[in-house]
């Protein structure tokens, strides 16, 4: 039995708000049961030395957890003087794969910066992320186009990641904490809107999986992304209505 | 006229929400109006290797600000790879400030971290900062006795901390972002309940400030400050009640 | 056309030499065609201060490139004072890989690490890697059997991988450098002996890629692999019958 | 009873040594008493990045101390990767206190840095810096003159600072080693020529200090750098009549 | 006896591979005895910005060691994050070698790196780096000229090194480890091919040395240093007869 | 003709003031013309991990140089965030030279730091350095002899070190800086006060040296050490003739 008796192929109770601090071009707060992600969108003119002149954006993340959003404290990235191989890892993932989201010839010159910053931590903080962090880029698109600094939207399609794994020998979908440190295998998997992937990590904790356990791993990313984008589209079109 | 019609001895609405996120010991999301800081406190057994088989524990405090708190993006110190002279002049000036607070001989030999991280900046995030770990400090030093690790409660009194300053030569309280970065004298004090000063920090950066003008913030501060240890109080007590 | 007339399913020509160089416990050159990687295996006593007291050993990896391995020269990473996010993930995987092939409790207190370092670079570093270290990791193994330190085998099975992707629309096997910085679509496979999975990583670096696309990358890694399989048997039974 | 049989109100011997070294466009040598620090102010042309093109010059001050300046000595900065919290604070201080002393319009694009470093540290490092670097820094500026590179003096008035704190329950100036380590309040006050201040920090290691406390403390700081004022004075008279 | 029966005067057997690797401009594997460093040479236009616009051109070496190059495992320092005080003074000697054989004048605004990376060390890493990066640089010189980018050759002269130094009294040539860890009087000689010398480095590492006895490693080194010229002018022979 | 007509063979005027700073065991300003070093030399129990339990003692030494020591200011290596090559390379330099002076088994499980940091630089600071620290090194060690931690004298010889170099075609003793930038060659010499050698390091800055230059630039250095050594017996002796 699951906790909170989910079915094995349901995500958690998954919530995406929009504008949720301030300052920011784009800013969603992402929570996936008790995993909570504050994702903010950065516009900055100007891309970095390797693309100068190429006429194209840039699309870049970092990740962070606050010391106490997890169990028991983590010592801080700032003070232990560099970031980890975990974080360097999940924030060269999440970049990737907006990047894959965007035409980047389209956006023009300018850098979009994602940070991903984990309040709270439950498993699955790094799909959490992805999946905020469109919308907040989103967010930020939009803003682009009502300074009329962009005239088409550059963006290809809507992005979304859901963890899958093998616990307890069976196929769950969003892993939770408890989950996550006990399965045999988990696997990543980030999907564009038409149902085709982006990134797909699998990793076997305990003993290799066949095959046929990786297909059935696919099928519950495919439907759990499935309601995610569902979620998406509904809190975008909020806004689009408004506007 | 400041913004909003403050009158220039009013602090910002503030609120104290405990239990904020859920693993810490101790955890508050402090607001002075658009500041947002979460303090957590966390217990550790142990001591730092300089206190050890001293028979006393230890207060200390770490500060962060998220890249995007701020109106232009922040480079984050994790990537950085080092905590600049702001960052720790803060969190040395935190957790200076709660020791002050605390008998920690009759704390024991236990660790209690407080990590402060502004999601939302708007002026006053090192006062905001002191008076929301004062909080979750009290919550963790309620968790250890209902823990039975301690049996007096080694809190000598709340401290709390405002900003206040001189702007458009005129002393005010609790100063936000835009009167903040116009100010002639900026000054930050942490007093204890009993209205005795613990910190005093105050810094011309225009003009110097003569002494008459530094009774007058003093004054203005004195008076914030009793308000914020009501709503410490208010909000300490509804828990109380509860246990 | 592939270089070198290569069939879209073909590795390049492998080989794998035990004992290059004279200290370590295990030392194999291993080269993909013109990649070439030389993996050490380090023996020493005692694991990391997490694992102390859990009657359990480690495998661990270290990853680097010289300098002038790639076509431009790379800056140190000793210079530059950090090890990359790039070099970081991939010895992140090669670690993880191995640990996944050996029974830890059976190794005993004991730490072994693999460090693979890439004399000249032409695609697929992080699979050579894998490929040699689980060779280099053998040899320290039955060099821990010979000194008695060790009554039971504790590799579980040997483990391979290759690099697969989508080139110019055509999936292939084992992608050289041109290849791979122009593939629509990159995946690295490790796998047991036994057929199984024990990672799977695939990103879309262009198009995303679709579900029987996935199929056709993965059944290439297969057959790629089953061949370096049969040469890691060869080279390790070469040993076996001198011993 | 004060070591040396000091009054409350007594500073320590004080001297300033101007051209203490060579290469320097101001070099100070200021004691008091045991505490020795060796002050240079160096000018460069140009300003840092942030103030380009704002027709404006800026001052900055970095702090050190000689691992062996103090009774166990110190690991060395440079050897430990960073300066640490306190070194930091300490520079920023300085760094603000001479800001707050010059015109930096009527300095014009030119960058003077303090260097202060602590050849021998018996309490008050702190303000014999901001002392003697005051000092340098009018060097520096009349070097400027006498190049032809500045016309008008951008020096408002001289700064001093002295350390008060109270020890034994009195309030007592000028703090050594043996009392600042003791002192139940430490405050250091940094004062213009025309007794207005640019900077008050106190607190309280101990108990919390009051109102009146404060005032005290004030009152003897402000005897204290009058007295400081005077020998600074006294220095710079000496070259302008020789000039 | 010295081990493998070497005479004192006797360097070990040493081998020169050209064009080792591929991707460099000059690639060397040198061999002296189970000493095996590859040196590779880089050529970037441009140089460093402190020889901008100097009309000269620059070389400069870096060094570093396998982590299993040696006995026992040495930490990566890319992983601890800089590089030794070994290190550094063994790549500024390499640089500084390299440099002297080189009119900088006649070889423009280019740069050329020297990377010497020890794959295996029996004694003798830096003498061996030095040899073999002089003929690494003779090819990246000829390929400069190959491409038009040099009329002249600007390498002045071939310069070559060998370690000697005292064991067990007496004097030897071409030390290997275990001789170099037993050593009374450690000597490093790098020459010119006219037979003067660009380094000597003689270190007491038990008793002083007497002149006497520096005369004598002197006349040890000279032998071992002619030998190794005509390896390398050999070496360098065959290819200018195939061009 | 040299700077302030000086022979070639002189040394600049030295002069080494012990006791210079209170804290140190041992505490020496050594200046040789316009260069001055403090050296100081502290003494602590135990010894670092590597030479734990093997009965002997440890001398080890750090160089810094003030920022405005120089012609022109160099960045603070504290806050550069590390030490570089030649300050590495000279403490190692150091620390070895006096490691050479004394007998590690006599001196028990003992450490001694010697720290010489430049006030003011005109060329000749490591061998400046060597020679202070001999000096301030001897008081450490009577220092011990009284505290009666020490029943023998561990120290074999006194050392003393200068440099030498080819300035114009002509060797030269004690090079100052407008010497040293232009010398062709550069050769820092470290003897014991028997005559013999215990570092010899010669450089070829532009055109190698012949053996003859080399015998006598070491000539030239025997000159001027043997009146140097003359100099720290007799501020050595002061002391004696007081205890």
């Amino acid at each position: 039995m699951r906790p909170n008796d989910r079915a094995l192929s349901d995500v958690r109770p998954i919530s995406i708000t929009r504008h949720y601090t301030r300052h920011a071009e784009g800013s969603v707060l992402v929570t996936f049961g008790d995993t909570q992600v504050l994702c903010t969108a950065t516009v900055e003119d100007g891309v970095p030395r390797f693309l100068k002149g190429k006429g194209q954006g840039w699309i870049t993340a970092e990740y962070g957890m606050l010391p106490r959003s997890t169990g028991s404290r983590m010592a801080r990235e700032a003070s232990r003087g560099k970031q980890g191989g975990r974080t360097l890892e999940i924030q060269r993932l999440i970049g990737r794969s907006l990047r894959a989201a965007v035409d980047l010839k389209a956006l023009g010159e300018v850098t979009i910066t994602l940070d991903c910053d984990v309040l709270q931590a439950d498993g699955g903080t790094r799909t959490a992320s992805i999946t905020g962090a469109c919308v907040a880029l989103m967010d930020a698109i939009w803003w682009l186009q009502q300074k009329g600094k962009l005239k088409v939207n550059p963006m290809k399609y809507l992005i979304a990641a859901v963890s899958v794994g093998i616990v307890d020998g069976e196929p769950r979908c969003d892993l939770e904490y408890v989950e996550d440190s006990n399965a045999q295998t988990d696997m990543n998997v980030v999907m564009s809107e038409d149902g085709r992937m982006i990134e797909v990590q699998g990793t076997a904790e305990g003993e290799p999986f066949s095959h046929d356990e990786l297909l059935k791993l696919l099928a519950l990313a495919k439907g759990g992304i499935d309601s995610i984008f569902e979620l998406q589209r509904q809190v975008l079109n909020e806004n689009h209505k408004g506007q």
